[in-house]
């Protein structure tokens, strides 16, 4: 057998092109990869930019998601990072470094999701630029832009008083395909595999984003960290109480029952605590129409717990991830 | 002596209001980090965008490098590439991953050292948005961007025949102080401490990028991997030869050869294939008035080598820097 080329035994120069000539081309990009920068089209005289790391053994193990994968969940995050400021994504820029023994087949398939992700998350969108390195661990960072098509960016901090909370896309699944990797459980892991699906190739709503902001949304986060430690965030941000109602969490958590009985996992546990579904999690003036990928589940109410988030009244504690701590 | 507070003991989000607060605040930031992503303020409907990573191990040492000059060299190296297409430099986002041990004081340095790169390389430029994790190697990927203010970016694919070919900045003078640092010559290092200043925070000329492309520069990119690599680019995507001339050159062979006396190394191949300078290469129409920072160093001349560099007509093989094999 052959030895496989690998990203050490090509160079810089070969590897980069195998991996570039993957990629789609975009609708925004006046200058691609290959130069010292690319150029970006904008529609107005601004533009939203979010950044993003995922780190081998911390964020993903290889022995879970492929490099397909990889490059799919790294557009997705970020594109929703985009998308939660009421933005359209337009172009992203990804640098990856893995070790020099890579075969040249795990980038390709990392271009591969990069290109997949662009398409079906964020059609128009392309990968207009990078950088390739060499390193011990697996780092991939990406920058995400978007344009505002002249609205105004959804801030995390305009929620009031008297505003519908509502959610776009999923909630606790992303956990439950954690979890059930987690578990070892290879049975519960192919009989659900809907749900781990979601956990390595996560399919946030990103044109909720846009159409939220064109509907007047006055806040807007993507649930990375988990609902309850995000809504707190725009709890604090806006200085409001986030009173989120139980009843309306019951399709979330019906959803994920059947997964979670089958590891004797707690499902309301994941749709409250758990990340990275990247739903949006917004807030609408009262009254106001709700866009229909949007589902409310609470309102916002006066600033009178230091914790920022209700359940039914009852304050909710705070848990989630964090990137150093995990 | 009390524990020194780390990243890891402090957490996320405390580690990060610890460095964010040290930046500056920039000219063109709308809003800036805190939420899902920034928004940046743009000249015309284009924006400029580039990213680089540097890793642990590979493109630095910490037992070289303060976490203070990482910072300085991360914008330097960056804002450069932006400058190459004649923009100028606007905002930054950065996601650096440490170990969770790494002392917060570390952070914070290299948050000034962001700053003061900012500050002193590209006024009005700032940080406006990053992401922070744990690793096991310090990893620091930057995506900068620019604005054209209505010009049209210099790309590496228009030199003419007849151009004349000219550099901006220094030549030799960061290989010399890698070479020192190398040597473990201790005396020579801080004989010549203002050389290994150079590889440690190299300072490009960037208002030369934006000046170049309003004196109608054909092409330009910044000289990272060394003179003749980064020409061969240039000639490659003009599909012409850089004709560079020896005696041209004797000002930036000078400037190198006592440090290069001290450890018995070679002056000339320094500036010739000596990289991280972050010099800016460009070419000019001929009989058009090259701006005062440009020193000429060549003419433009037809494709008749495929190697795409000569020295007094002589061929010159290409060496210089790969990311992947060093």
């Amino acid at each position: 057998m052959a030895t496989p080329e690998t990203v050490g035994s090509l160079g810089e120069i070969e590897a980069l092109k195998r991996t570039v000539s993957r990629l789609n081309q975009g609708e925004h990009s006046i200058v691609g990869s290959g130069d010292d920068a690319a150029v970006v089209a904008t529609t107005d005289d601004r533009f939203v930019v979010t950044t993003d790391t995922m780190i081998e053994g911390h964020d993903f193990r290889l022995d879970w998601s492929s490099f397909y994968d990889l490059g799919f969940k790294a557009i997705a995050t970020n594109v929703s990072d985009v998308a939660a400021m009421g933005a359209t994504p337009t172009a992203l820029v990804v640098a990856i470094s893995v070790p020099a023994t890579t075969p040249i087949a795990n980038l390709e398939a990392f271009a591969d999701g990069l290109r997949e992700g662009c398409q079906q998350l964020a059609p128009g969108a392309a990968v207009v630029g990078g950088d390739l390195a060499a390193s011990d661990q697996v780092f991939i960072s990406v920058t995400a832009h978007g344009a505002l098509n002249g609205l105004e960016p959804v801030l995390r901090s305009g929620a009031k008083v008297g505003d519908t909370v509502a959610v776009a896309g999923t909630l606790g699944r992303a956990a439950a395909g954690l979890a059930l990797l987690s578990s070892g459980n290879t049975d519960a892991v192919s009989a659900y595999d809907d749900f781990v699906a979601v956990q390595l190739r996560p399919r946030p709503p990103i044109s909720a984003g846009p159409e939220a902001a064109s509907s007047g949304a006055t806040s807007m986060l993507d649930v990375s960290d988990g609902l309850i430690k995000d809504a707190a965030r725009i709890a604090r941000a806006s200085n409001v109480t986030i009173a989120l109602h139980r009843k309306d969490l019951d399709g979330f958590v019906a959803m994920v029952e059947e997964p979670a009985r089958a590891i004797s996992a707690n499902a309301l546990d994941w749709v409250l605590f758990g990340g990275e579904d990247h739903s949006l999690l917004a807030t609408f003036t009262q009254g106001a129409v709700v866009p229909k990928q949007f589902k409310p589940i609470g309102v916002v109410a006066e600033a009178n717990t230091p914790a920022g988030v209700t359940l039914d009244g009852e304050i909710v504690p705070e848990r989630g991830w964090d990137s150093i701590l995990g």
